[in-house]
């Protein structure tokens, strides 16, 4: 039987979909529904291809309320790099909920990730950090690290940015690039330790397998996002650091204990009470426990961002008339 | 970047890659790289949406050999019918094995599958059947009841066909038309036991979720395929059967244990011993014990099989000229 579905290039969802508070509230709806009922959410596909450095993830979500569910194929091939290749690419399927058929194929190489990802750093932020002005900070130099402060810029103003990376000048490039971009005073931090002492909110951005951030440098009023851990052996935080958090809270608790810091926490023997952030954003309240609390967020990533992205994008691109149809 | 894939519809895919001894060899060859080194195969994928009678599975598997590994995406809607779509639907997204980039896409809507479904169990009968003429019969009368006797006779003649199917208007339409495509006498049998007891071959092909065949009923000789249950409440064998069987093998044991006619017989405390298909395959000599033995092969369709076939239907592709080149 002929179907129609829609095909979408990566240039035109970075047309349609740019990283901004609409993509934000898209992303903040998302994890209402993940609090709520009805949300399917199966386990992470996983497979490891040790052989070629590679591996691939796919994650999906059914979210009541959406009219299609995302099917996301993301590859990530290390050695890549070495023959001109960017490590990560990767596709979205956008399938019916109500009769499984392919609606869209979205050849986004892993930007719509990107933008969902840095979208619930944002919602993290907007929930449990201070109001404004911030001193921000932010470690890591990656794309993640440009997105995650443009998303926090939506939704706080920043007085300042510190950054930390391994790699020095990557450290320094970054500075000067999102300093143009923010038109916000960004500096490099000599140690990590430096950035947490002297922010306000600071995001994780870095694959690291050993933490980066010790207990005793949290202070009052502090709100870490940690983004960085979306596999079992990457750690970016102590497991100290979510006990003595006032609030810590995960995108998806039973994810976290896989794959996020929360892992190495109950590795480490902590019991470590945790509230999904879908909980809070449907209370709508204040989140904070009091203006010197420290808080803690732990993303992974989940299928309902995926979800709920997609679906935007695909509306995004109707309306603006972008895609081709492809009759199968 | 832009990148370049190829697309394939349906239509393509029916038109070059056939159900044939070139399809089961793949097959086979698939199956003999499972019981190998080097296989990635991780869980399957799976979510149900409960709300809309729906449901979805995600399969994959690195085959070592093979430049590609396929991503199948397989709905299934159960009320799509009363809308005039059929029920299964979906697509493979082929990977390339050493970068993760996406060579093609292949808009099957489970042709595919099919395809490879039916080729394993002419891998199954070819391994453990009797050498023809046979006696063989089928219980269902849907598609796979039509290919997998389409696959049987190409490895083992067929002296007649009896098929069992719960609408025996259904298993008459079946007769008569699978009677003229293969120039076999095929009949209808009032009974599932009526087709065990006469045949030599049986294919088991149904959703049931209640045993059809008994072990009370197996005799000297015979062999069972069951390749019906995909799902743990799917259940067409007694766990007797495998028990009661001389030689009891398995597509993948684990996944057997979870969602094949092993997982009831595992549920009724039964200890079945198990070789899987791929070890058989390899291994070329005889697999059935004797002339006498009862064989039982349990089929639930390994990501396997479909990395092979995607990657058969590629080659197939572009030798034939078929698909369109798209640029990303």
């Amino acid at each position: 039987m002929p179907t129609t579905m829609t095909i979408l290039t990566e240039a035109d969802l970075r047309q349609c979909v740019p990283l901004d508070l609409t993509a934000v509230d898209v992303v903040a709806d998302g994890f209402k529904a993940l609090a709520g009922e009805g949300v399917q959410m199966p386990p992470i596909l996983s497979m490891a291809i040790p052989q070629n450095n590679g591996e691939v993830d796919v994650k999906t979500a059914y979210v009541p309320g959406f009219d299609a569910f995302a099917m996301k194929v993301s590859p990530g091939f290390f050695d890549n790099p070495k023959i001109g290749l960017p490590s990560l690419n990767g596709l979205m399927v956008l399938l019916s909920a109500r009769t499984g058929l392919v609606e869209a194929l979205m050849l986004d190489n892993g930007y719509l990730t990107a933008v969902r990802t840095a979208a619930a750093g944002a919602v993290a932020a907007r929930t449990l950090a201070r109001k404004g002005p911030l001193k921000a900070g932010v470690l890591g130099a990656g794309e993640q690290a440009r997105l995650q402060i443009e998303a926090l810029a939506l939704v706080r103003d920043l007085a300042e940015v510190s950054v930390w990376a391994r790699d020095t000048a990557k450290a320094e490039a970054y500075a000067e690039e999102m300093s143009g971009k923010l038109g916000v005073r960004f500096r490099t931090a000599a140690t990590p330790e430096h950035v947490v002492r002297d922010s306000d909110v600071v995001v994780t951005t870095t694959p690291s397998r050993e933490p980066l951030i010790r207990a005793e440098w949290l202070h009052p009023g502090l709100h870490i996002t940690a983004m960085g851990s979306d596999a079992s052996e990457k750690n970016e935080l102590e497991p100290a650091v979510l006990t003595r958090a006032d609030l810590f809270v995960t995108d998806r608790t039973a994810q976290c204990a896989l794959l996020g810091e929360l892992h190495h926490a109950i590795s480490a023997g902590l019991d470590v009470p945790a509230v999904e952030l879908g909980v809070l954003v449907r209370e709508e309240g204040e989140a904070r426990p009091s203006e010197e609390a420290v808080t803690v967020c732990d993303l992974t990533g989940t299928g309902v961002q995926d979800t709920v992205i997609a679906n935007h994008a695909y509306a995004a691109a109707k309306k603006a008339g972008l895609g081709r149809e492809f009759h199968a």
